[in-house]
């Protein structure tokens, strides 16, 4: 019989619902060596946390995250809460024992990650970056390509991460607004996502040189007459040196008026190119230079054939999934790695790289120059 | 409190999973009058209902769907099985009693899909047809324009729908290759869907012409060296008349080499023009012909706006739905019409309406000739 | 030195002047054995006829047609007139020994068509049909792919022809509406392209069954306060039996709304699959079906690549031709028959060929029934 | 009568076809005060010259520039030469009081650039840049819709040319890949359409940071065993500062496997959006921000209406131009600036506002920091 691996929430806005439903579902759709239980939830606001519990299942409601890290039950620790409480929890959790899932970015600098980083690896516990991307059928498609040598030698890496909730001046100020809770803006929110994608289908930054911008530096306080001042980033644009050789723009912005949440990555490389888009997350384009000449072209693989990653627990071809589905199958990854006591990927250490970029770029745009990104390596 | 709905399914195969799924999921996402129980599943083989029921919390596990009929307890009979079981279930459920929710094509014919619409409305109970597109949000929007009288007076709706998992011959005979078990082919499976889509979008139908083929008339009979008859059509095209004054063309095939899941509709009215595609789902292309001269174009909306139906209970903007969350949706209305007591839509009516379509498609291509559809008004 | 081929272009208008762009242009981009000569163009206006004149070239310019025939200058009449001229100028234009270069619809009906490929013949003229989207790249790289065998057996072919110029109620009679002057309306203008690309790409037409509708029966006479009686079909549907097997389905209509020149087909093969569409005439969808698996998809081919058809006479890949280069490479075809005495393709035969697709329609309209294809084999 | 402009063309290869084209072509389409002659053509080989005079209609075929400028028929001298001829053709074009239209990028640099500038203001002649993109329907209808207020404050402003035809390590050397001769590779080439295209649309330059890169450092000599070094960038990126306070990303590459001549632009505005791709150049994309809630999203506009600009002298709706138009849509202008004496745009203060650009990048990337643009006002 399968073993139960006891989770503890905390933080149950919009990411704590995405993993709950991840949570419920996996077992549904992958076989494991475990069976995540749904043990605790935690919030700042009580019937919060009850309404999220009795939707999927919490036996557990609490507003005290301390509690699930003195709870023996407790396998996981999920962090789901604004970035300026990653760090904390991660540290007392690691002290307890508890292995560690977070969300990114990792912390809100990397003097904080690599603190967290220390943290888990002296305490020995499994810990892993929510960095779900890497876990689109599309994308693992993509770095299956990538590692049997498809695309040769990379050359470009151009990504793109284009929101436009703050395009209206008057979306009120949130904590994502704030550097101290955020650490930075769209900046650790959404180019966390595309330097993650990039160290895994490219290889290690080199350096970087970037620019960050506030369009609407003032914006309406909830409930009130006054307005606030934003600090954290409405954009941030950088370009990249790999270690490989290769060369990469990143654009991330809240301010592109009409995109969702398109995240666009170019891939270009001497035998191929790769082109994916988050809004049409099922399909990856693939460019073959090897192949026939006459049909050369951009080919739509729609990434939903059994042979597919993590397709043949979903739907037959054609039956699309969605955004929601990256959560369930990075937990199945998981939920091996916790019950096969292995490393899991990403893990704290990806969330260093990744946070050390992130840096660097900051650092670039103050100092108006190329950074180049600080060493770091595995314990 | 709410009160429990005791749910019993019969089988369990691609449809008995999907609707599985939703049972489980709907109470999360959606605020509903009543709670949908998991109570039992019944399916031919007792193994595979057990997987079934273990993943998806089913309480029992049955192999005769009488026993569901004649448990107390269950408040819904659920029939996903061949569609030659359609009727024989649906008229003991009604009996007993029992709401009903049927996948579509309702039944092989009209004369049995009749049978089953007296039965329900005899006994009184509530009855719903699966016609889950149309709780798409894109085209719950689409619905939404054209009351509001933004595409004027419709003149031409196209609809294909392609798959093509026929065109290797290698693949061996199943139920749906069958007239006897299955009706049709893919006319029932997947005509039913489009001529469904027309009659909620256009209007009734009036007159009909089609043409059926199979291409590939025998087929390996499984763990066999023998090959089978393959009776029922792989591909159906028919050109249709709407009372209206529209007209139609539609085109059902199982070999449109490439496409996996592409159910693509066009309208065109004297003010604008809808087009959507299944294999992109959360997106619908709108031609407002009373916009702006300089500007107008075929407008790609994505369906993920809060304002936009079903999605508030799911994700921000841009974070897209998949194939699966249909029945999600469809189901929630069926829980609130079963807790209200109130008539379902789509309901058997529907799905009668709908079969007399498909029926003088049938005739249409035995004699070459339009057929006009057969007359059948509301109890 | 190269031979001179004296032109002598009836008609002005759109065609006129698509006509005249390409005698213009087609020496500077293809190496020819003769050479075009714009010797003398003829329309009903005189001024109309100068301006195209001295436009284009045009050595002289007439008002009446006889005069270019009578001309023994003059080696290939060239006829762009309204359809209800077609058949009366042929006649005269073979008898007095002229090539002959004729706009599609080949005549209002087969009955005409047939005299004139009888007149041609018997005359042993050069003659050939404008169906100019065969002389597309993409359309021609097609040909080339299912030549090769790279689709398989052919199972369907389903095209559209999409204009909206007829939405707008207010748009005036023209001649196109008219029966008498026309033969049809979108039927004979554009189910003429498409059904000549039908026998181009998957071979000769068995029998028939169509629809006609018009949609907006009383138009504004232009200069006046009254309405003119639409009796031209606003758009004919229908579907097709070929002679191999293989079912189609075409729709032309100028009610499409937010379509302005939109012409599309899909081809499904054993093999493979294609698509194509006018508005991004540049590019052919492919679908191999044989290629690896994980990496199928259809590809977008930007058929500007110089081993593409007709390309290495223009610009380096990736720069874009239009519309109007079909008439071009068109017309080097026919130079270079005129030239070398050879039998032009697409000919007369082709030309009654579909007229007589065209006709079976419009008896299938009317008996609402499938029509045959009447045989019509070349002498 | 309309007055003759007598043209002069230096260089004959890719560029010398396309404007002879162009000059041939646009009194054909166009209403203009005057009339040009293709008078004189130019090039290294005369037999190559001759080849295209006797295509074109080019009266004179030479092979020295200076015969060209000493004519005293000549009005117009046209600089399609490698870029090192740039400079000391205009200035002695100049001096001699012929009006100058030069390819970009205006020179090898802004020294270069500058010269050329001064010798034209002094001589008081017209002079032009081919900055041919501002040309397109499509993208002069963007300019008018951000000249509306349509866009509103503008933010971003992401442009990428991407070509492929340097991943085969086998392609030989060419001027384009010497400094000496070329000043760059892709940046000059390609970036100097989208930094214009950004003036055109955005507004002027603030400072810029660049990163250059030689993927590909030796290719072989042709007809010869021998390599030669590739000194000229394969790869330019930059972000920039726009004075308006926007930012922009830049990238040109020829190493974009898979894509032909793909420039896209983005631009994101306060109130709306645009998207251009060159290699569908009949269609701009556009977002309107301030439109009705539910149907918002990107609307594909196909920029071949009559009221779209330049698109009343072609075909009707959907009839899509090509690539070589924008050139006739250019020259259209300058015939007409010449004959009207009045200052044609893009002049050369444009190509040299972009050489400024340019060099900045340059500057960037051997500093590794930003650079500010070189002041320059008109004199």
């Amino acid at each position: 019989m399968s073993k139960d691996i006891n989770i503890g929430l905390v933080g149950t806005r919009f990411m704590g619902k995405a993993h709950s439903n991840a949570y419920a579902r996996v077992s549904r759709f992958f076989e494991l060596p475990a069976n995540p239980v749904l043990h605790s939830a935690c919030g700042l606001e009580l019937d919060q946390v009850q309404i999220l519990a009795k939707k999927f299942g919490w036996k557990n409601a609490e507003t005290e995250y301390q509690k699930l890290i003195q709870s023996e039950e407790i396998d996981l620790i999920d962090i789901c809460t604004s970035n300026d409480f990653h760090m904390p929890i991660a540290l007392e959790a690691a002290k307890a024992g508890k292995n560690i899932l977070c969300e990114k970015p990792m912390a809100r600098n990397a003097e904080e990650a690599i603190k967290m980083y220390d943290a888990v690896n002296e305490a020995g516990v499994i810990n892993m970056m929510i960095f779900n991307y890497r876990f689109l059928p599309a994308v693992a498609l993509a770095k299956n390509l990538i590692e049997h040598g498809k695309l040769g030698e990379i050359r470009h890496f151009n990504a793109v991460y284009y929101q436009d909730w703050l395009v209206d001046p008057s979306f009120p100020i949130v904590w994502r607004h704030s550097k101290e809770k955020s650490g930075s803006g769209a900046h650790g929110d959404m180019n966390a996502h595309i330097v993650d994608l990039a160290r895994y289908l490219v290889g290690e930054f080199e350096a970087v040189t970037g620019e960050q911008r506030v369009f609407v530096k003032e914006r309406p306080i909830q409930d009130s007459d006054q307005k606030g001042e934003v600090n954290a980033d409405d954009a941030t644009s950088f370009m990249a040196r790999f270690q490989n050789g290769a060369i990469g723009s990143f654009s991330a912005t809240r301010m592109a008026t009409g995109r969702k949440n398109f995240m666009q990555f170019e891939l270009f490389g001497s035998k191929g190119a790769l082109i994916f888009n988050l809004e049409r997350l099922n399909e990856l384009q693939y460019f073959d230079d090897t192949s026939q000449n006459d049909t050369k072209g951009f080919t739509t693989i729609l990434a939903t054939e059994p042979s597919h990653p993590y397709i043949r627990s979903w739907w037959p071809p054609g039956h699309i999934i969605g955004w929601e589905h990256t959560f369930v199958h990075q937990i199945s990854h998981l939920i091996t790695s916790i019950s096969n006591k292995e490393e899991a990927t990403p893990s704290f250490y990806d969330g260093v790289k990744c946070q050390l970029v992130l840096d660097a770029v900051v650092a670039s745009a103050e100092q108006e120059k190329w950074v180049t990104i600080k060493e770091f390596d595995k314990n």
